[in-house]
């Protein structure tokens, strides 16, 4: 490995297997089909960019933590290393994963079933490294910037180039956000932001900020673009509708065999294999349906659990004797009481698609 | 005057004189070189409409505070004009006036300078309203909804219909904010609110939400159309840019006469007129120009002064000998120490127009 750099610093290569949305910046979905394991294999992963994947070298790269702080603190890669570690397994999905199911149809990029993944992911607690900086009792809300960047095309949009960044409120930054380096055991690989990412746990993947560089401070909301006019939605708690940003994810399940559209024997027996997630909660309850909704049974859970991970599941279908096409479903409930919704909320626009949808099989 | 009625209920009649910007919903501005008092008259006063005016008859209009209050009130017409009332002599400028000179050229109505007035509004303030309510401690946020409302076509756009609402931080809705239902010594025209129309002083336009209906108490930021996407620009205290709502007005002069291109007599005498207006603060010098902004001397200030009203100035000009083009600028202070820019920060986008302008009049 060259010093201060990574093996693996060009964006180019070994995207073998996975489905492009979109060539360059690079998005890249796990063919969700293949899901055959609770901990996604790091190339398995899905790649959400938003700007090209900036080039950046170990020896030359800093974490500023800086804003309302009492000290600003200025970080090389091996003073975070040093600091304590921790490893959370968390599942990360785009909060516009399942868009090409929408309809009418959206904007944006059309993620189906694969951009959203479960890894290990090993570094040190953000609220460590706050604490280093000192936090005065007005600070609120901690915004993490990365070091891509580009220029918004359509309006609203600010002028001039600029950087993709979060807010999370005090709470949540101090709770259970961890700096990682490292993803499945390894160093992050330039595409999962090398050589930092915020990873949220529990929120949508749009919180967890790669090629971290700057946390900042501040007293007042933050409304940045990637939480003002990107990933933010019309809330409508008053009546009136409120943008506000995405933070949580909603509890989903999704199936990954059979597929869309796939052909299945007659009256043979299909173990129907899927995942689950939530927020906050422990997934409780998978119900599958394989006559379109009329009738729900409960799926086999898997035996893994953790607080921030999905939960595999699988359900044993007796494939009907007559051929035709059937429509299967599933619904996860979570520790909170919470249900996949039927139907759709308006309001979501392009994001947070977890309700219940159809998946249509031929049995032949 | 019909019961409960009011004698000019329809939008149609009575716009001339004005410049039509937009005929439906209906936008209209002062020919600004028509200038001549300090209150403006309310048939000069600029009109700004999202959508269509409400057709509102006073019997059956209520207006109801609601949300995070210890009771929810509503009140007809006649309770709230038996509220102890107070006048204020405002002037209202829309955030957008001066559009037509921004290059690049921007969208959204091309206001020259026109759209800004000075009138007397009577009602009772807010603040008293609230108290009859009854505020819990946690109430941070007054969010003020009036009657009209249509479909928002450009994303991001809220889904279905929405009614025209803003919000105030609780200070400033406890403090000068009026709920106004005369203007100038009349009851409000259907065009500036009838019946009644929140006067939030020392703010650009779009907060004195016209035709109110609804006051609804929040404890969090309130992100509603018109202080997300629209009226919102992109703030970078942090370094980051945030979109912000747009709140006060910014300290500005403007000319209005001559008028643009206005052929003036070489050798003669002109008495140059304008006004100016800030935020909270007294206009306390209006500066001249008549060199393209190579030399300057103090304008006279008018006698009127009022802590949120305009000041009238005029300047009595030497055109030179030499017939050609020159160009003519103003630039004001108030007692804050705030001045006009020189240049235009670029993140206004299509707002708070108020650096300098050069207005070119040709000696002849």
């Amino acid at each position: 490995m060259p010093a201060g750099g990574h093996p693996h610093a060009a964006p180019t290569p070994a995207h073998y297997g996975m489905i492009v949305r979109q060539a360059e910046p690079v998005n890249l979905e796990m063919p969700f089909g293949s899901l055959d394991q609770f901990v996604t294999r790091t190339e398995d992963f899905f790649v959400r960019c938003h700007f090209p994947i900036p080039e950046i070298t170990r020896d030359r790269w800093r974490l500023r933590i800086r804003g309302l702080v009492q000290r600003p603190v200025e970080l090389a890669f091996d003073e975070l290393q040093a600091m304590p570690a921790s490893s959370v397994t968390a599942t990360l999905e785009c909060a516009g994963n399942g868009r090409v199911f929408l309809s009418p149809s959206v904007g944006g990029a059309q993620w189906e079933r694969g951009a959203v993944g479960n890894a290990v992911w090993t570094g040190v607690p953000l609220g460590y490294v706050l604490e280093r900086a000192g936090l005065p009792a007005e600070a609120s809300e901690i915004i993490l910037t990365g070091t891509d960047e580009g220029e918004i095309e359509a309006p609203p949009r600010p002028g001039g180039r600029i950087r993709y960044a979060r807010s999370l409120p005090l709470g949540k930054a101090t709770g259970d956000v961890l700096l990682a380096w490292q993803m499945n055991g390894a160093d992050l690989t330039p595409a999962h932001g090398f050589p930092l990412r915020a990873i949220v746990p529990g929120w949508y993947g749009m919180a967890s900020v790669k090629w971290l560089s700057d946390i900042i401070v501040t007293d007042r909301p933050f409304q940045g673009y990637y939480q003002s006019v990107d990933y933010a939605y019309w809330q409508r708690s008053t009546g009136e509708p409120s943008l506000v940003p995405i933070t949580e994810l909603h509890v989903k399940s999704q199936i990954a065999r059979p597929g869309p559209c796939e052909r299945v024997p007659r009256g043979g027996a299909y173990l129907v294999r899927g995942a689950a997630w939530t927020c906050e909660a422990e997934i409780v309850r998978v119900e599958v349906s394989t006559d379109g909704g009329l009738h729900w049974s409960d799926a086999r859970l898997g035996r893994h659990t953790d607080r921030h991970a999905w939960r595999l599941w699988e359900y044993d279908w007796a494939i009907p004797r007559e051929p035709g096409r059937t429509t299967l479903m599933t619904r996860a409930h979570d520790s909170k009481g919470r249900t996949q919704p039927a139907k759709r909320d308006p309001d979501r626009g392009a994001y947070m698609i977890n309700e219940v949808l159809g998946l249509d099989v031929m049995v032949q």
